[in-house]
């Protein structure tokens, strides 16, 4: 069963990716490393008492739809309720809303435990959070006063409706409609696709963002306007009001997160019955700007989805762990005791479990990083510039890295299981099940790699992304310096890495100065993993440097010596992979 | 949905793996192309139209225990008529009991086909044919003029029981237990688990062979016998007796092949009721030598699943092809129509399509080599020995390394579905959930790296090994002397790979020989994966140069421009990567 690893948690957060020196330099208010910590701890307890305990169920039952409304699995409407209760929706949320306004790297952090327990759960209020921040931004004080505080605890929850069936990584091609009714609403008619939480039991409103074009709207992106629009009419006194023309007319079947509903929306079919088809909906922000406000809640939603991947790793490390200290089978040097060794005394299955531990602590470190860059750039000053366009680089980083790693530390997992790993009941293949969403929502991974390509390197000119690889090659600097014991060739290794990480940097930056934008994108993908793995092993060096000596060191000689050079490889498909790709891909097209 | 690649299974079997020259040699009796061609296209009507479009309903409707019985999903059993009506089943049969006693490496291709169509269809009879082999080669003649005609037909199925509770991979821990009745006969008590078809309704017997101690066996692996336990015993005229007391007391919940049952099976609790307890068994081989003949069945076990590896990832590389034509997404430089361009324009989609290619073609050619060398040295002749060492190199490669390959590939499959890849109707994700056992069983795919670096490197001192990587610079010598259009940097590439496979093997050959198994075991799945990247770079050159030029050359030089790279990577993980993981695994232990 799934601890959450607080210790650890708090350790990168700290240490690795900076909050220490931000709560020393007085960055992040009157926050205390006290206070960190008794957060951390007490969420800690939450996501390892309350809601792992709850996951088999929920992939068991899953949610089910019935006369248009989904009850969700036994036992998760209450610890819905017991989850807002405990104030965990408010976390990073607006203090004039009633929220805790802490820093997102505590919302990110406690995101982390909420989906190891279970990820159809951690998964429904990240929307809520999306929603909320879309409307703080973009909505007027009227909808602010009406919808925020609710969404705030959580007492109401929201979604995000973006894709349609012909219109998923390209938004451009949305067909949803939205008429001016005259009286400054709006109504609602199309379908949509793939809404996460689009119905559920957990509270008795639903307040939808949806994505529309008005008649008289241009084509493409710029056409495209953000509605709410709420399952019940909301009353001047608060209370609920009318049905509103939309529901869920089915729910998917899917691989893995069964508990979460994705449903297909439809919104104006008149299924209201008592009036005028058409959905009642309120414009947030401008018409015609409803791309901008919904890449305010997309990025972070990107970092929350990363979330899940570092999450599902943790998860299926520790599962592994534990069965292969349990289950015996065969001899081993290591193993003193009587009869059949544990299989942890196996050394491939260490290489599996220390790739699974070095893979998740990478994953953690770059997206506990992007969360801090987004906590300094919102603290403002001189350098918030700086801190946006740190976010920025590697937002696409953590979402496509993280949720790989998801991925394939729960395909690990599965494998140390042996035979056991493929029954269901063992609960290590609904690991990789869930993970296997993650590289594909919020913008598929090969999405994140072409952002990161060709709009976050070219930042600054350049100069961001190489001030970067400078800030990493100082980390792996002072780990040559610092004379740890037990080090290796960690040092020149990641040093090496962090070249191959450059010179493809710089390969890149020269093709989308040449134009070469086919090149460019070619490489996109190995890039991304090219960067994580190098930057990774840059932060875990600093992480062994500040923690002294120890397992730490360890981890990151395992990581420096056994998964760091795969970085050569991925520089030179970078650099010079793309022609092959062009010529053989011929074949392909039908 | 699928379509058998028969021109592609065809030219890998007679141009890549040897069967070409193999038959112009004489070594495979009178076999001719012509028959080859004819048996593979038929294979591949069968599997297309009969097997393929029944592998959704038993994914849907799994395997279901009633009472005692095991229910098929619907028209499988018909399905399971049609083949052996087909004489699919007798392909590679003894002759003697009215098997066609084709070459291994038809039986393989065949296999790849039936396990694309559905590998919990292809998986079934891969038993009857490994119990087959087991008892034709050790039965005594009364038990083989019994069984082995039915077998070989089809008309009845066979199983392997090895694994029980506490043991899995070490058969040492094994307790059923087997009493001499008296009469010639044996008696068996205990209970096995994971037995892959071990009762369904496709045959009215099932012929079980299963691995058992007698009362005064020596502790450990010189104390199995192997006992032939039928379902229902068979009368002197061959009809059926008494149903044997023995019974699948569960089938088991799995993450996929959910149309393959999965059972525990009790054997002597006094299910049959009218006599003793005891299930009637009659010995097979030697008393106390049961693992040798089971041995038998392994290897050729461990290429069949092999082969499911290959089968999936050709199954998932089409059906994402055919997605990525059929699905449009944005705009890409080389779609010159109207609207938004088929996804398979986009450069970071060829990228995952070819890679699923090059992979599947890789595993493909080292499965059929594998193969080829089983026939070769089942020919007999002065190099018999020199065969039997390169079957014995190759299968644990052929196993370990594809069906890693397949579940790489149904993951990409999923990838370039996008969301629709996560919904199970779609079926990429099915692909996937069925692939991930293959790692597993028949020795998991770290077992068969221990295997090849303990056992394997070291055959004829080495020299085999070291023989085999020169074979393969003659491959790359020859392309790179082919002066081919279009090769790019592929000669060099795959040289430096063959580099890399020789200074791992060097290594790897010194540690045995030095007595660092530690640091031999801690190397094994990386110098498996890189034995399997480096060879196969070989092999399709070897295709490149015999078919001449187009597809297969711009495939290869994606192969070597992009896939090769990871190999150096893996040699200093191998040579140097266990220091590390000896270091951190100390963490690991609880």
């Amino acid at each position: 069963m799934y601890r959450a690893p607080v210790d650890e948690i708090a350790f990168t957060l700290k240490h690795v990716a900076g909050l220490k020196a931000a709560i020393e330099a007085g960055s992040l208010g009157d926050l205390s490393e006290d206070l960190v910590d008794a957060i951390l701890a007490e969420a800690g307890r939450f996501a390892s008492e309350e809601v792992a305990p709850l996951r088999q169920v929920g992939d068991r039952q899953g949610a089910v739809l019935e006369d248009g409304a989904v009850r969700m699995p036994e036992g998760w409407p209450d610890l819905y309720r017991r989850w807002i209760e405990g104030g965990w929706n408010a976390l990073s949320g607006p203090v004039d809303y009633g929220g805790q306004g802490l820093p997102t790297m505590l919302g990110v952090a406690a995101l982390e435990m909420w989906n190891s327990g279970a990820m159809a759960f951690g998964l429904g209020p990240t929307l809520t959070m999306g929603a909320v921040e879309a409307l703080d931004r973009h909505a007027s004080e009227e909808l602010k006063a009406t919808y925020l505080e609710k969404l705030v605890s959580g007492e109401w929850m929201g979604t995000m409706n973006l894709t349609e069936p012909q219109a998923g990584s390209d938004l451009a091609a949305l067909r949803t409609r939205a008429e001016r009714a005259g009286d400054g609403t709006y109504r609602i008619f199309g379908q949509k696709i793939f809404i996460t939480y689009g119905e559920h039991d957990f509270t008795d409103n639903i307040v939808h963002l949806v994505l529309a074009r008005l008649p008289d709207a241009p084509t493409g992106t710029r056409g495209i306007s953000l509605f709410l629009v709420p399952k019940f009419l909301v009353n001047e006194d608060g209370s609920l009001g009318a049905r509103n023309d939309l529901f869920c007319a089915s729910i998917e079947h899917k691989l893995g997160i069964h508990a979460s509903p994705t449903c297909t929306m439809i919104y104006g079919d008149g299924f209201a019955g008592d009036r005028e088809p058409g959905a009642v909906g309120w414009l947030v922000g401008e018409e015609n700007r409803g791309l901008a406000c919904m890449f305010t809640m997309m990025n972070n939603a990107r970092l929350a989805v990363g979330m899940q991947g570092v999450a599902v790793a943790e998860a299926a490390f520790q599962k592994a762990l534990a069965y292969a200290n349990e289950r015996r089978q065969g001899r081993a040097a290591t193993w003193r005791g009587e009869g059949m060794a544990p299989i942890v005394h196996h050394p491939d299955v260490q290489r599996d479990l220390l790739a699974m531990k070095a893979l998740t602590s990478v994953a953690r470190a770059i997206s506990y990083c992007c969360a801090h860059a987004t906590d300094m750039a919102r603290a403002g000053g001189d350098k918030a510039n700086f801190w946006q366009e740190r976010a920025n680089l590697l937002t696409p980083v953590a979402k496509a890295f993280s949720t790989d790693v998801g991925c394939e530390v729960a395909s690990l997992g599965v494998q140390v299981h042996g035979g056991m790993g493929f029954i269901e009941e063992t609960g290590a293949a609904a690991l990789l099940r869930d993970a296997r969403i993650a590289p594909i929502y919020e913008g598929t991974n090969g999405i994140q790699a072409i952002d990161l390509v060709t709009r976050k390197l070219p930042q600054s000119g350049g100069d961001h992304v190489r001030g970067y690889i400078a800030e990493l090659r100082e980390a792996v600097d002072a780990l040559r310096l610092s004379n740890l014991d037990g080090l290796g060739r960690s040092a020149e290794r990641l040093e090496r890495a962090l070249d191959h990480l450059d010179a493809a940097t710089q390969a890149l930056l020269k093709m989308l100065g040449d134009g070469a934008m086919q090149a460019a994108l070619a490489g996109a993908t190995p890039y991304l993993r090219l960067f994580a793995l190098a930057s990774g092993g840059a932060l875990l060096a600093r992480g062994a440097v500040a923690s002294g000596a120890g397992d730490r060191v360890a981890l990151l000689r395992f990581f420096a010596e056994n998964l760091a050079g795969e970085t050569a490889a991925l520089r030179e498909t970078v650099i010079d992979g793309g022609a092959s790709l062009e010529a053989a891909a011929k074949a392909l097209v039908a």
